[in-house]
């Protein structure tokens, strides 16, 4: 991984489908960047996984990932990042990036009254690790952190917004509301698709952040400072993608996504295929 | 400047009192970090001068603050960051940010059809620092600069939102207009005092940008990716003020901005007494 130089690759990691909505704002925000995806569907969600486990499997798709020249890596998933960020950074001499301070950070600009929510899988908030983010910065905000278990199955059966979908926002939401909550950090990847429903319930007091714009956002900027920004002239980057599951549904989800033909890969190591029972 | 530890100062310097809405932005968005600030309202505005004079104007200051044990510098003033950004940068080994390059990632977070506008001092936009901070990042983006030269004296007379105040300010965005801009950079620090009317005049359909909150936020994430941020705890940062001018009246402005009584010490070194005509 260290022959890295401005047009080597970001490359991006999740556990499945949901760092895609960080692909299509890096591909938006940084469009002159060669990218390579990993999405690991087929030991996906890694959400009620240990941390050990998450922890296991993020360095084995890093491992992979680091056979290519890379300039940064970016840890698109919530769960991820709260279990391997620090183990990945000690290890790899590139910028590391997960999606959880760069939402802190965006929440501490937004933020009025220091009145900040958080929610995402029960993985994410059991860690505390953005209320460690937003506190390590300023001690003084009121954070209020909360799982919402019931809306990533949400997301995935692709309802839209139906009456029961609000039924089902409403009541995952409801603890939020007596805190007079100034912004809310949208703490899993998935949220930012059923967005509108969410700012519905809460209200337009309530500034919703979503870590997908932010993570890009810091990406460029952490690559600027490092004199690392790709040297594209008027080229736009190249882009690969790989799964750890079947490439053809991964490339219907991530086409649509994204808006774009993609290549994609199917790669299998040994230990994912031993690891594929959690 | 080597002696550098996350406990050291951020140092940032201004042509005078603009700045100060970059360090209310610090004070809010870090509240542990410590700050040095510079303001060299003896020789202010540097926007009319030509850029080898700002350029020397701005290494003499970072000179003075120097002395102190700095980690990271802050150019808080459009004009100085056009003029003088990189020649600091080469020069000083410690992390120096503009406020050109935060406006213009922030800008392309935001925009959604790649329509961006640029106002700012007839310095910074014949400098085209702006353009081409945003069309290294993507070459694509449509890129409409425009200098308001009314707009900082319109500020500085303190008229606040009068008919005749609206009637300028409808006169120096009319260019504008044609553009069917999505978002607008505020590229100069006195621009965000007079948001309101700039807002009423372009109507909601354009985004404005203020580079001081978007400068706090890039030092914060510099900072924590260079393992520098505050190590505080429950502490709050110290600040202390360095003018060229004299102290009572940057008292007096800087106490109303911030809102919190400070230390303000007026330091004149050989050169600026000699600089003082220029």
């Amino acid at each position: 991984m260290d022959q890295h130089s401005p047009n080597s690759a970001i490359g991006i990691l999740d556990s499945g489908v949901g760092g895609l909505t960080v692909v299509k704002e890096v591909f938006r925000q940084l469009p002159k960047e060669n990218v390579l995806y990993f999405g690991d569907t087929l030991r996906c969600p890694y959400g009620p996984r240990t941390p050990q486990e998450v922890r296991r499997f993020t360095l084995e798709i890093v491992h992979f990932l680091s056979r290519f020249p890379l300039k940064a890596l970016v840890i698109a998933c919530n769960t991820a990042t709260a279990a391997a960020l620090e183990t990945v950074r000690k290890n790899f001499s590139i910028p590391v990036l997960g999606v959880i301070e760069p939402g802190a950070r965006a929440a501490i600009k937004i933020s009025q009254h220091g009145r900040i929510g958080v929610i995402g899988t029960q993985g994410t908030i059991r860690s505390t690790a953005y209320e460690q983010a937003l506190k390590r910065i300023d001690s003084e905000l009121f954070v209020f952190s909360h799982a919402c278990p019931t809306l990533v199955p949400l997301v995935e059966s692709g309802s839209g917004c139906t009456d029961g979908a609000r039924q089902i926002v409403k009541k995952a939401l409801t603890p939020l509301k007596q805190h007079r909550l100034d912004s809310l950090i949208l703490g899993c990847t998935h949220y930012p698709l059923i967005a509108d429903m969410i700012r519905r319930e809460l209200g337009g007091e309530t500034a919703l952040i979503n870590s997908a714009e932010e993570t890009a956002r810091e990406l460029s900027t952490v690559l600027h400072h490092k004199g690392m920004l790709a040297e594209g002239g008027f080229l736009q980057g190249s882009h690969h993608f790989f799964t750890s599951g079947p490439p053809a549904p991964f490339r219907l989800i991530a086409e649509q996504w994204l808006g774009c033909s993609i290549e994609v890969e199917q790669i299998m190591t040994e230990s994912m295929v031993k690891n594929t029972v959690g």
